[in-house]
């Protein structure tokens, strides 16, 4: 997107916000979730680096930003309030005290990414006790509904994750090492086109794909196993989420029985996704297919989160879940199986609920070897 | 290392932690900080997953995982009571309730790794009000001062950062894409057996290194430019931190200047790191260097943080700190200068303070092109 885009599509959000801080009786939200920031100021800041977006509704937003961050946010941000901080400074919030001018008490925040340490250095600002109010709920509920461009570039992040996952498939062969095709994976997405890796991928073989143990080591394939791969990209600030299962070479029928299970599975949670459905239908549509092929054991997670511009988000898939599905909801379907001593399967689409059910925005061939879809 | 020792020295460190609670009165700490946990139990999780290690003084450590990291953290782990919670459920620390049996009310938590979602849910869990104590100093006191085995692991990361920083200098060409070098830098690593990025590498060019932008774009290297790279591995869970400066093609006088004076700048910080120094002492020699060239107003951050099993953790070296340098201490020396229109410079080593002065643990050649030192 160019920045006038960006501009518009960011103040839209930032207007929405602050209706929503009206209903609520409240004139001040500080955000602190990097990707609630990015959502608001489509301004892309390397991971290990902090800022604040505070947004007044009377004096509009204020990114409140490291020192080393602030040309950059001046000159390519929309957002013209700028305010500076050093870093490890004693109370880096500091710099907000100009914010609480007039007396403001009741403020916004995250309770979810606001630590114990962030919140006493906002208190400690306020001669009169402050309240903090959680508005997670708000912000959380202006992201859950995709925009047409929003959906775009969840579709272009997932364009990338399945060429990447489909190219990591035709290397997949003995004496292969688990983090060296999960680096390359990593590099192709920047070749792609994309701003990066979504979430540390893994892909783990053998046993450790039946722990499972969630990163990539330096194991080599070995014949006769199942590899797991799960990985996705970021395109424009938005993440994409793919899982496809890989045999090295020859496998075993229970090998095999065991991919069937997961991908079967994977069908009915994806027939399941249609607006007017709880999130908890589509899980329990995948976990009865592995239910009642006796694994039910052996799926120790939920089916799928919801996913945009943070990699898991709502709506959640898990038992029971009541959020009810609407067009223009994002989310991952990805049931899995875990046997000891044979293997792990799992199949993992995103997909966007559309007016009649749903889009599947992942492409990648799902088959256990090149060819195989 | 092995599993044995693993567990011999991460049982000290369990140790040393219980003495420092019993000098403070606690009974029970819960640690929430992923790298505290690893730094406790040796056990490696992704990033995007959470656990909670439990330390009580009277029964000992309880580690508390996701369902799915359940199976391994029993069999590869050496902590023998492995705590299973369901991923978002309603309150996920339900699973801490036997651990509080007993009365007991004052509980150690790091105060900048606590969210006030997670306090309300441990508070929810006290009939009585419960009395959360920070102790982030008594766990960054422990991990201070690096052991001979710490060091170690320090030395083989920053020999593996060195390695691929030079690999990188050998292919800066006018073409090359930023985002391109960035990521075969992190393939590069997991070859060199390397756990991964000890963070997100940002590799920036002519404007975006002034700016400075922090991430590596798409944006190709242009003849004429100065390049800054900052990268590091982990290795067995320790981090490592290096930048380097490069020319592409032929660079102006103007930018030969900003890297010398960088060069110098480092320098005389590194000359600086000795025992019984306060840390603000090397921020100073650096800062007095490039202050000199007038070029203060264009060193808007730090001189050095620690490093160890965080990429950024105590000691800093900014103005005025007063940690005083002790042997075993490891931290990054990282003067730079900013000139919008120019280019920037900046050159980062990693140190460990020895008995004399200090030990420079990354070793790749600092000068501008392939065979300057």
């Amino acid at each position: 997107m160019n920045t006038s885009s960006i501009r518009a599509c960011c103040e839209r959000r930032v207007q929405a916000l602050a209706e929503g801080m009206r209903e609520r009786g409240l004139r001040l939200v500080l955000l602190f979730d990097r990707d609630n920031i990015r959502y608001f100021t489509g301004f892309r800041v390397n991971r290990v680096v902090s800022s604040v977006l505070a947004v007044s509704v009377d004096e509009g937003p204020a990114h409140i930003v490291a020192r080393l961050d602030f040309d950059r946010a001046r000159q390519d941000g929309w957002i013209d309030r700028i305010i500076p901080f050093a870093e490890d400074t004693e109370n880096p919030l500091e710099v907000v005290r100009p914010l609480l001018a007039g007396g403001v008490r009741r403020i916004g925040i995250e309770r979810d990414a606001v630590t114990l340490a962030q919140a006493g250095s906002l208190e400690a600002l306020a001669p009169q006790r402050m309240e903090l109010v959680d508005v997670r709920g708000l912000t959380a509920g202006l992201r859950l509904v995709k925009s047409e461009e929003e959906l775009d570039a969840l579709r272009r992040a997932a364009s990338i994750a399945s060429e990447v996952i489909e190219r990591v498939r035709q290397a997949i062969r003995p004496g292969a090492r688990e983090g060296d095709l999960s680096s390359w994976a990593e590099h192709l997405i920047g070749e792609a086109g994309g701003e990066g890796a979504s979430f540390e991928p893994f892909l783990m073989s053998g046993k450790n794909a039946w722990l499972p143990q969630r990163f990539s080591s330096r194991k080599a394939l070995a014949d006769g196993e199942l590899v797991l791969f799960d990985m996705g990209a970021i395109v424009d600030g938005y993440c994409s989420d793919i899982t496809r299962t890989f045999a090295v070479g020859e496998v075993s029928r229970e090998q095999e029985h065991l991919f069937e299970v997961a991908r079967a599975a994977h069908d009915a949670g994806i027939a399941a996704v249609r607006p007017g459905v709880p999130a908890g239908d589509v899980d329990h549509a995948a976990r009865s297919v592995i239910e009642a092929a006796g694994l039910g054991e052996r799926f120790p997670h939920l089916t799928g989160h919801g996913i945009g511009v943070s990699s898991h988000e709502a709506p959640i898939a898990d038992r029971g879940a009541p959020t009810v599905l609407e067009p223009g909801m994002a989310l991952t379907v990805e049931p899995g199986v875990y046997v000891p001593g044979i293997g792990a399967a799992r199949i993992e689409d995103m997909v966007a609920v559309t007016a009649e059910g749903c889009e599947v925005l992942t492409s990648a061939p799902r088959g256990l070897r090149p060819g195989e879809v």
